[in-house]
């Protein structure tokens, strides 16, 4: 068999009942279950389950936005939905119940648990895990072996979601705990332990977490001596000209 | 092709010298080697690798209990035994000679690395990693990122076990080094670096981690104002009915 | 269908342009792209994805070395090269433009996000991860849930890979900082978080890591009372017998 320009691969099983877009192409040995529908130009890759049944979706469809790209391996329950230009890395696991905006990228092996919501523009990383009850905001970046827990106490029938307010960066293998709010544009450092809530644009680090500086202290090592944060001044990659154009007009207007 | 009411897809593969008993399911793109012998009413998912052959299992068969759910992508190696009740997330593996009670329940990317024994009843959530040689009792909760390691001088050839004890519960992102004991009932707080060994009923926590409190002086956030632990006294969910009603009969009597 | 002696098993999709050695074996439901080339004798397991084409591979193969293993749902992007006797777990990810010498080992869960440079003999556990631009030497260990960085001011275009040097060993959930250089057969204690360079044969640990004693100072646990660094004085599995020779002998000369 070619694997070149087959919309639908003759070894996809796709339900009759589920609803494609024009253009949706979808790889070998994946599966589109009943409750599905999927924007035009979207292209899902091999090995992937796609609108995995469960009672707990509330018989709500999974709507994935147009011009999405779903890597291989990955499983999406029903009963979530994703805006426009949704892009996965592979093995991702995404539960039932989440809501999130446009241009969601979430990197391989990430695990979403279900019952989120998530903003615009938001980055996770490779192996980042989000537990149910999240509220992450716009323009969030989220680095690998993350964890945003929710039960404080577990186990229990709790759930204490965090919330991620837009801009903010949660850097490598740090763990939010159950509740806390990461301020707008703040910075997790590596390696932390966040037990207390973290103010806008100030830094944190450590177990437990504490504050080091203001985001405004830390310089680029590009050379240019600037400050590093916010980081909308000098890191642009994928994202659409009319915002990177407001964000350079915003870094004019405040430096002046 | 039609996904439901399908006991064993079309497009699985399954080796006629494996045992499946009645009621069987086996999800599409999935296979089932040889030496497996897997017990009555079980589900398994799609894009599954079952009873994966290795030398290492000295010829044992893979035993899945009956009532089990295995989701989809998981690899099972020979030469490991489940009671009936295994459930499982996605992307599961499995390696050989771990012998596990009934009910076990395993999180979506869990890794155990076989030679383990587990008790009854024990949960672990997403992305456990479970060294050779650990012992882990029953009711046993291992929550996300948790590593259970054994090698106390790596890379060596010397495997020393942790050991979990009943009702223990290891919270998110902590590694217990090679030997420790977690007594029962004991709580390992969120990314704790678990070096010595772990009273029971007690809390610790840290890198390195440090005696906190005892656990009954936890109280719980859902309002009640009443010890978090044991947990055994509010969290009930999954548990047999005639089991919650044990210890609930337990808590009414020491709280007399 | 049987499982066994079948080369190429049948609903396996191997492109035409693909080049695969003598005997070379493919498993059920995986996927050769067209831009790969594989030597002789190698072994690919079930429900993997080969080649994955990508255009940051500036057109390049992926080359993998005669007598290999992949184990199954791995994927390999196009433009990388490993040296023969690669061996991976389940589920392995590597991205393109990575260059891997012989016998690289990597386990299970495994995510190497390309553009490294590895070396001979290479060793990582379950679930490691590998930032770009990373550099490791030969005979390397890296344990569970260790995470390579390279973006010192997370998100931003500058990358700045970490050094890890011939013999050194890094311990579980241990996070190694941008740019840092892990000396010639050094020891990372578990759960340490690396920010700045760590000498040759010395051992740091904890977060931020910090020097605790040379690796000559611990002891192994195996009742020898030996010294446990170099662990090639007494570690010989998986490694051919003429390096384990010239490893004895370098042992008994440096004795002397």
């Amino acid at each position: 068999m070619n694997l070149e320009s087959v919309p639908i691969h003759p070894t996809a099983i796709i339900s009759p009942s589920a609803k494609l877009g024009d253009n949706v192409t979808v790889g070998a040995f994946s599966i589109i279950h009943p409750n599905v529908e999927i924007g035009n130009n979207t292209a899902i890759g091999s090995h992937c389950e796609i609108g995995y049944p469960t009672k707990l979706s509330d018989g709500r469809p999974l709507v994935i936005g147009e011009g999405s790209l779903i890597r291989s391996h990955s499983v999406f329950y029903e009963g979530s939905t994703f805006g426009e230009g949704l892009v996965t890395g592979h093995r991702v696991t995404i539960r039932e119940l989440t809501v999130a905006g446009k241009n969601f990228q979430i990197g391989t092996l990430g695990d979403i648990q279900g019952h989120c919501t998530i903003g615009d523009y938001v980055r996770t990383h490779s192996n980042v895990h989000i537990g149910q009850a999240s509220v992450i905001g716009n323009f969030v970046w989220i680095f690998p072996y993350v964890v945003l827990t929710n039960d404080p106490h577990p186990p229990s029938d709790v759930r204490i979601g965090c919330r991620i307010e837009d801009y903010a960066a949660i850097a490598t293998m740090s763990v939010i705990l159950p509740g806390i709010t990461v301020g707008e544009g703040a910075l997790v450092a590596a390696v932390s332990s966040v037990v207390k809530d973290v103010m806008p644009h100030t830094v944190v680090g450590g177990t437990p977490a504490k504050f080091i500086c203001e985001t405004r202290k830390i310089k680029r090592r590009d050379g240019s001596g600037e400050p590093a944060y916010p980081w909308t001044t000098h890191f642009h990659r994928g994202y659409p000209e009319a915002i990177v154009a407001k964000w350079l007009a915003d870094t004019t207007s405040n430096s002046k």
